[in-house]
């Protein structure tokens, strides 16, 4: 495959910028209209969560995915902004001890290390809540049918029966909870579930602030769930191949944990051909949208190919 | 102060048959629309954090205070469900190990106890989300504006900037993390945060699904938060008072961690003083509402007198 254009590399930098500075914006130390005090050590531990790392690819394809229909500024930045601090809250809790025991992200100490498991407890439990917060407020949207369709969207693809289910459910395949017997089936649905349902969301955000049309929608939460399956068969792939050094944090972690991945079920060269399948299936999805879709193209790429 | 009548015990425990019905059917392992699926370990620890137990007293405030204003049915229902989840949620992760370390609430082991700590860790998290999920549904309000709404209040009373917040400066007030001085308003803004700001917002979110006008909904939040503010008071002095088999639970907790409350700092006597001002402070609060609002003013009083 083709290494990324430089006019993508452009805009996935330019998108990351901007999150950043929404990010910090969001997590200052002055409270907003409603909330009664932000305590300072907690601010600085939930900076530290969601600062200062990480390709920003979740908002990208919300901001990406409004573009393509219209939509830009405040809103799309917002809302990617929300499924941003949701993926950071889930991090810091799966790297909590009794989770998956990390002592780095990022090549930086986790949240638990740096400050201590309380308050990583609590910053994940408080990004978690800022991300509902923010999809909520009108400067995000000023259709409130939009907003409560945002939630709703981020709510169903992160809880019990999406990414947090889809931990559990990961948690169980290292055979804590009695014998994993995990078959294809089963690996799907737990990737599905704990990485897929909020990628597949991220872009739907974008379709749902750009009052896409139903059809619309509906090619891109198609486009969603193929980048997110292409995303999860890379990371397996990634994780088999991949040196401690690349990485910035332990490799080779599923086979060590006695996990089964795509890799396992499949061979590396099956699940090379599937990832090469769903490229051409997320591409397929965008077909309705001609040339404006060029960038979703390549994030679908990208996710395929990034080393980090 | 006078007992409750029988009026009011029957109607509370009515809506805490319903609230537990309710909770009950949104707890179930069958996956909801958008949901992917619900896995049977995470469902049966959720129900283990939420069913069976507690006076239901959020949802009872939420629906006593949409009733005052004409709404009944599904909505109030919801959207007490709602704020008691979210309750649910904050007690199994304040349980936690590094947090309070409680092995047992409501005279049961603790989530972390009955399944491990991650399980439990999860269940808050999803219990959280689950909250969110309910109130931005369209079966709780028709009106989208209503549901934002709801979702906004949860969200500001619940987070960094509310519930999750109080409990940081709850950590704080241990010694956690440097010396505390906690002085009279200290402990009146960690009680507003991580007790009040939930309470206020159950009454809050009735004034919202009952459509009260701004000075209405401003009369029912002054009542929240003077109820809210009556409730900590009363727990402090039963922290005090109150033995260890007649709570289910351990008691004298905040002595034994050194933290200031506000019986260390009015006196029993003055914090007594203080109890019965803020009754007559909610009350007030109702005054345009007539003999209407009775059952919200002999709500406070329970709060007051409750004995467990």
């Amino acid at each position: 495959m083709m290494p990324s254009t430089p006019a993508f590399t452009t805009r996935l930098s330019e998108a990351a910028r901007t999150v950043e500075a929404s990010l910090e914006a969001l997590l200052s130390d002055k409270a907003a209209p409603g909330e009664i005090a932000r305590p300072a050590r907690l601010m600085a531990a939930m900076r530290h969560a969601a600062l200062g790392g990480g390709k920003r690819l979740r908002p990208f394809l919300t901001i990406e995915a409004a573009r393509l229909l219209g939509a830009e500024g405040q809103g799309p930045l917002r809302a990617g902004c929300a499924v941003e601090l949701l993926h950071c809250y889930s991090l810091v809790h799966d790297d909590l001890p009794s989770m998956d025991d990390d002592d780095l992200r990022r090549g930086r100490p986790t949240v638990h290390k740096a400050y201590d498991e309380a308050t990583a407890i609590l910053v994940g439990d408080a990004l978690q809540t800022l991300a509902f917060e923010v999809l909520a407020d009108p400067a995000t949207d000023t259709d409130p049918a939009i907003r409560s369709d945002l939630v709703l969207g981020l709510a169903r693809a992160s809880g019990l029966g999406g990414m947090v289910g889809g931990q559990l459910l990961d948690l169980s395949a290292e055979g804590r909870y009695g014998p994993a017997e995990m078959g294809e089936a089963d690996v799907r649905l737990l990737q599905m579930m704990k990485t897929g349902a909020i990628l597949t969301f991220s872009v739907e955000a974008g379709a749902i602030l750009g009052r896409a049309d139903s059809a619309a929608r509906q090619s891109l939460v198609e486009y969603g769930r193929a980048l997110g399956a292409a995303f999860q068969v890379a990371d397996d792939i990634l994780d088999r191949e991949a040196s401690a050094e690349a990485l910035g944090k332990r490799t080779g972690k599923d086979q060590e944990k006695g996990k089964a991945t795509l890799v396992d079920l499949l061979g590396m060269e099956g699940a090379r051909r599937e990832c090469r399948q769903l490229v051409e299936k997320a591409h397929a999805s965008l077909e309705r949208f001609g040339v404006g879709a060029d960038t979703l193209r390549e994030a679908v790429r990208f996710v395929v190919e990034r080393q980090v």
